[in-house]
């Protein structure tokens, strides 16, 4: 009988400590703050916003301590094409760290292939879901 | 004192549980993926983005795996007129379970009663608050 | 030994309760509501649009319950400015406590300096970090 207690004990202990550590990685699974941008529109002057951004918040964080990603889709794809007013700047960003995504179903809808887009431009079958995904994993959400 | 002990340790399991299963169901208190989107714009190219990626999440996702919502006001609310450029999707959106509400507070600004608006429209009071409890629900939030 | 089991089951006991108010105040640490809005666009429109949703929000909840925090960065920063089109109402949204907060990374680059902003103007190094900041607070993310 004392043996039986002692093991229902450890095993609350356990399951205890279990629940402690379920909780905490609830709250943030690393230390490194997170932020996921969509850029939807087909507008330059957003597009130099959002790598203006993301530039930003690596300057005031520390590159290292963030992880910044920009998803692309809609009338934004133009962004991401090989004649882009800022492929400059993609380049940067992604020299930096910056992940940028494309959504494989805006550019089927516009009949544009990875041949038209920048070079080590990262593809999502869904720009939208990407979204839902990052923001379900603690990424703040900014749209600017 | 061994009956007093075994009922201490069965009481810290039951509590031990109690928290894991709390921690759990505030990650997500049922599986299906959640989203509420925004239409805040006059622009029917936004309209039919907005209803782009409605159509897009439930097809990547599986219409019955996600619950979809498109919360209209402000200047958006033409979006939701029986003279709406989209009348047709909004309709087939609706169809599609995709839950479309209408901000009684803009509509009492503009002057719209139900009846200016499309049928099977739902309502809420301030859909700014509407945004903002969804959020709390653990719905992603998109703003097309 | 009874007693060293004794000892074991607080401790499990301890252990469990504490994890239980680990998560219970993970949820929410205080009651008050919470929503952080964004303002980047340079349009007199957009900038009413989200006074608007500050008044609404508070008439809706109660000013006393909610804490409502207007961040404005990037093409947006003319709404802060001597001459804002709206400085009228960004007078009375801080003196019914909606808090207000200019981008001084913006400002820098724009060459504005507190002088040309308008009077009880809250500031932050870095918007976009201010709103990454405090979505991770909690607060609902609006972008009108």
């Amino acid at each position: 009988m004392k043996n039986l207690n002692s093991i229902a004990v450890l095993l609350a202990l356990i399951v205890s400590l279990g629940a402690l550590q379920g909780c905490s990685s609830m709250g943030s699974s690393d230390s490194r703050e997170k932020v996921v941008m969509q850029v939807s529109d087909n507008d330059p002057a957003k597009w130099n916003l959002a790598l203006n951004n993301a530039k930003n918040v690596q300057q005031m964080i520390g590159a290292d301590k963030v992880e910044v990603e920009i998803v692309v889709y809609g009338p934004g794809i133009n962004m991401l094409k090989l004649d882009s007013a800022v492929a400059g700047r993609i380049d940067e960003a992604k020299n930096a760290n910056v992940k940028i995504v494309a959504c494989e179903n805006t550019m089927k809808g516009m009949k544009l292939t990875k041949d038209d887009m920048l070079a080590n431009t990262s593809y999502v079958t869904a720009g939208v879901v990407e979204l839902m995904k990052k923001q379900k994993e603690g990424y703040a959400y900014i749209r600017p």
